[in-house]
């Protein structure tokens, strides 16, 4: 029993993407233990699209197929898979209904392109497609063949898998053995010093421990082989402990844990609200913060002052500190957290100031430079931080993830 | 005359790795304008490794392999490919002093592993690798079949390529004609309604146009191939005109542009300013604007009233408003816009209220229900859009777009 890939379109021959489909869909495999020897890449080509489907129904069991279940002429994966197993189409009234539906909700009409999304092959199963208008199929041409197709848009497909495919596959014995994964989340520590920490571990054969790090995060991935879930975490939980134990507070949570969202369950907690203060970052913390459905409970808000007239006319920051200091400072990172908290009135205020670059630089004040600050009914402190030229949306990002890091610590009362 | 990739890595059949290399090659072969038609990822494996070499080597005419030549036991990639064509490998002592030299540049001494890295099928040339120790080889195994290998390493494999392969596969004749794409982008419209309207381009053959879409965003890529820059700009050029002309305003831009840039060079030309108030986008349109270098020259700022006494005590939003209409309302929305339009004192202000999901949705206000308000010296405007319960991350994002994208068409005065 083994699978493979096909990704079909034009686009992934010409580079225009990246086919992050088939590592999404490769990681999935390996956590379901299911094996997968080839992936194949083909274009929008009928004739050739039939070879690659005659070389992988040749040695596989399982073959996925991603991209091409559009409504547009290009889009031709599924009558394609049913014309190499010569079987005819047959339009599924449901799915039509299913289209009207999603268009209607949009305000929108069906045109006639969208009809041939209904066409599958007889005697296929819809795959449903909750969140986009292309629905895949599940079928088997064949004993010991089973087809799956997925639309090519990275959130409908990942759905897809996750909701319909893998319970299917799983009710059909596939994954029998399987392989659990824990991902432990650090922030504050470099992927190296961390590493060193825990080198050790990285020898172990079950469960298995290895590093990943990007954005300024890093991480180490826990991943066991058992027969049941049960008997995998059984495996992963031991390891786990004594390595929380060895990061401390640099480990923030681990699998879908957020900055954003432990912060949010710590000011929950403690019954506090926060209001944030960004000039360079323009409302991504805001936006980070927001992510976490629910957010409402202990974000209030937050004013985006880009210009200075907005630091100082919604945040009270003092004109002779901007002009004596800069704008990206630590007395006017202090102000802004203390205006902001004053302003929205609330628990904390987060503020963040700094040159995102690529222009703005200056030898005293580097692309990269960046304060933040956090005041609450104490008063206001920051701290500078210094990320080096990396790009204008890496320093962003890491500088939202930096505010949140550094309150998740003031919340722990260990910085 | 066509290319095919190989890659070879078991890392990337376990998702650990994401194919970056072939979409490098997949540009280059585009610019070059070498045919491209299949794609394949095999792992460490000889015999899975020759079956794909019999594949390739059967329907391509060159095969461009990437991974598998280092020095340990599991990079395989140059004693299969010699072993499928039954050539001896031989060893290239000016491999073993290259790879000694920089060794010893590194205080280091080369390992018996190395040795190998130097043994390379009879009658084929090296590949030299400047950067890093294991060379690659240009090998015509029989007529019409040229072989190239490199490194799994992207900074060693994309040097390579440009320094030493490119001009051989020149000299060869690949490469004659190069292919030139354009992108154009649209916004407000469905890919198979715009499908509809230019399906007659969706036939030609040189240049090539073809639909993408993604989230909301809808694409037509335009692809000409000849033999200069020039002759190859000169096709599409005339596409260009007639698709722009048939989708007017629906077009915000081509290629790099993004709506955040478009409506920031239509306030920069009108030396006007912007101002945002964000409810459930909570600062993604702030993040948005400013990830445009430069935007501190037309976006000023704006305000994040994700909690309702932000948006009565910063916006001047009206309580009763608020109580008789809901936050999701048209009122609330111009209230908002209108309230950081004049707290900020810029030309324009913009506005986002909605249900974003997954929970607050009602029958009356159902998740994906959001409004838009538009403020400027004449008043406040608004309008709905229900862009469906399809993940919160999804409805956040399509609503900062649809606000830049409302803008972009007052500022066109042509909504």
């Amino acid at each position: 029993m083994n699978a493979e890939i096909i990704s079909v379109g034009t686009e992934i021959l010409l580079g225009d993407i990246l086919n992050s489909n088939a590592q999404f869909l490769a990681q999935q495999f390996a956590e379901l233990g299911i094996p997968h020897y080839f992936q194949t890449v083909v274009g929008d080509n009928p004739e050739r699209l039939k070879r690659a489907i005659a070389i992988a129904s040749d040695r596989a069991n399982l073959i996925v197929f991603t991209g091409g279940l559009g409504p547009t002429p290009d889009d031709l994966t599924t009558e394609t898979i049913a014309d190499f197993f010569q079987t005819p189409l047959v339009e599924k009234p449901e799915i039509i209904e299913d289209i009207q539906q999603k268009f209607a909700q949009r305000g929108r009409m069906m045109t006639d392109n969208n009809r041939k999304q209904a066409l599958i092959p007889e005697g296929a199963n819809i795959l449903c497609n909750a969140i986009g208008s292309a629905p895949g199929m599940i079928w088997q041409p064949r004993a010991n063949l089973t087809i799956l197709t997925f639309p090519g848009v990275p959130t409908e497909m990942k759905y897809m898998w996750r909701e319909v495919a893998v319970p299917y596959l799983k009710s059909q014995g596939w994954g029998k053995d399987i392989i659990v994964s824990r991902t432990l989340r650090f922030w504050g520590i470099s992927e190296s010093a961390l590493a060193e920490k825990v080198a050790p571990f990285f020898d172990l054969q079950n469960p298995t421990v290895a590093p990943y790090a990007n954005y300024g995060e890093v991480k180490l991935r826990i991943s066991a082989k058992a027969a049941s879930a049960e008997a995998a975490q059984a495996l992963i939980t031991p390891i786990e402990q004594q390595l929380s134990e060895i990061a401390g507070i640099d480990q923030y949570g681990a699998d879908q844990d957020t900055l954003a969202s432990v912060v949010g369950d710590l000011l929950k907690s403690r019954h506090e609200t926060l209001s944030v203060a960004e000039s360079c970052t323009g409302g991504g913390l805001g936006q980070m913060l927001t992510r976490v459905s629910g957010s409402s409970a202990y974000f209030w808000g937050g004013i985006i002052s880009y210009d200075n007239s907005v630091k100082e006319k919604m945040l009270g920051v003092d004109p002779s500190a901007i002009a004596e200091q800069g704008a990206v400072s630590a007395i006017v990172a202090e102000q802004m957290a203390m205006g902001v908290r004053t302003q929205l009135n609330t628990t904390w205020g987060v503020s963040i100031t700094g040159v995102a670059g690529p222009e703005g630089g200056t030898d005293a004040k580097p692309v990269g430079l960046v304060y933040i600050g956090l005041a609450n009914a104490e008063g206001a402190t920051s701290q500078p931080y210094r990320f080096g030229d990396r790009g204008r949306e890496w320093v962003r990002q890491v500088s939202a993830c930096s505010a949140l890091d550094q309150l998740r610590r003031r919340l722990l009362n260990k910085s």
